[in-house]
């Protein structure tokens, strides 16, 4: 299967308490097609843009893992988005403190046509209207659209974030962004709703305390594992949605118990991703870590009750 | 195996978003010891001390369910201890209106003869240097001692807290409350600290979020389940431990493995609990209910990796 990833490419500049990380690679895009790199080997696409500061090296990591980037527009001249941010104590909130829109104030992607026909998208987090546009443009219907979004769509662009949500399969949110959406604080009354708007799969992205599946009357609930240290949470979510959307294109298989799975292999990419400042976890992984954190997985919810 | 559960008796007045329930019967130990008969069929003790405006329905309440009450002691012309709470709106924190402690305020129990050889003991949430006293007045080391405590007693009684602590087996707190007893925000890390300070083993209770087991370098993570409403939350964490320890009880296996399986057992009568005001859903259970709950819970977080 081939996946196309859209979403942004980017610099961030992150701080938290345990330190600074200076100008770095970001970007959910970024995150979404490394993380999905660990299950489909190749054919993963990348549709994005950034300015000329991007460094080569940053391509050349994406090659190197198998990504294509034929749909990653260089613009001469100018300068690649940029987000500022510091974490609180808690590691759980952050205040921007800077956001350069840059090349990303007037992207309006326009894919290739090698493009059109691929499996499965993945709309990263970006304007909703972008998202639309990508989705618009493909020759068939994708075998899975999934779409991550934010809060922030919800305070500046809500016509087009729910027209956005109409069209996709999957739609990845965290817990706040899910009341937010709803106007329910009860998380399962909210995806019951979200359930109706569009999307026939949901997945509650809850941080620590883990992530949420529901289709139906089918609920999955798949715990974080506890860690020791939580260097920099920037970007897990978009690992634990490339993971989610790389296992799925690479077995092919979209049932329930196979979407289950998915989860467990998103939440443990995102698990790598926090440990260290940026991509720097999600571009070295080796599959021995992987294997071992996903026993580590199993080995942390198992039970044995005999039901009657 | 026999359990003694000591703690409050008393009277809640609650209120929540949902509504007021009124004068209610509650307290630690009563929620303890009534979801603890679910499992442990008879066997169960209660030591506590009301007044003599507790009602003899409530006692017969106890009876019913197998619990003795010779070691609830009734003070004549006194009053029951009385909290008065209001939930906010998000249904995790509440402000206290009122405490009453009356027949609380000198509680000082004495151990009859019968209780003291009893199995199991769990030490409800109460003055830490009582809790103290009665694991001192057993005639041995119960096969298992489990304590609950508080944020409260955290504040004002630190050093009776941190000697009682270091006589049990099993110390249950919430997150926010193993943060607060070892200064470290990572679970994880506050869990490794908890560990060394007596008890074997250690419960964090996260709410929606489920629970986690420590235990060496063993870690369990049950979700809670997600439910359409929680109407009210008090007595949850009471009824868990008592789910808990009187699973423990009545299988008498002490194995990590049957922890693990105390750990579902305790959350699906919490799970119950929350349902109604007080005591009211863990008072007339039906085992058709648990067992169905229980399904639910074996589902939720059932998923089929093949590790290689």
């Amino acid at each position: 299967m081939s996946l196309l990833v859209i979403g942004t490419v980017a610099f961030d500049q992150v701080e938290t308490p345990f330190g600074a990380s200076g100008k770095i690679i970001g970007g959910a895009a970024t995150y979404v097609s490394l993380a999905a790199s660990y299950f489909l080997k190749n054919n993963i696409h990348l549709v994005s843009v950034v300015g000329d500061d991007f460094p080569q090296s940053g391509i050349e990591n994406f090659h190197r893992r198998g990504i294509g980037t034929e749909g990653l527009e260089i613009k001469k001249g100018e300068k690649s988005f940029f987000w500022h941010g510091r974490y609180r104590a808690d590691m759980n909130s952050r205040d921007t403190l800077e956001t350069q829109l840059n090349v990303l104030a007037d992207f309006n992607p326009v894919l290739p046509e090698s493009l059109k026909e691929l499996d499965f998208l993945m709309l990263g987090n970006l304007v909703p209207a972008v998202q639309k546009s990508v989705l618009n443009q493909m020759n068939k219907r994708p075998k899975l659209t999934v779409m991550d979004t934010m809060n922030f769509w919800m305070d500046t662009a809500w016509d087009e974030l729910i027209e956005t949500i109409k069209l996709v399969d999957v739609l990845t949110i965290n817990d706040e962004e899910a009341r937010q959406l709803t106007g329910e604080y009860s998380l399962v009354v909210a995806a019951q709703k979200i359930l109706t708007m569009g999307p026939k799969y949901l997945v509650i992205k809850k941080g620590e305390n883990g992530a949420l599946l529901f289709h139906g009357k089918e609920v999955f609930y798949a715990p974080a594992l506890p860690l020791e240290e939580v260097f920099d949470p920037t970007g897990a979510g978009d690992s634990f949605a490339g993971g989610f959307i790389g296992y799925l294109a690479a077995t092919g298989d979209l049932s329930f118990e196979n979407m289950k799975r998915a989860v467990i292999y998103g939440s443990a990419i995102a698990s790598f991703c926090v440990e260290k400042f940026g991509i720097e976890r999600v571009t070295d992984l080796r599959q021995e870590e992987l294997d071992a954190r996903i026993k580590e997985f199993v080995h942390l919810v198992q039970f044995d009750i005999n039901l009657a």
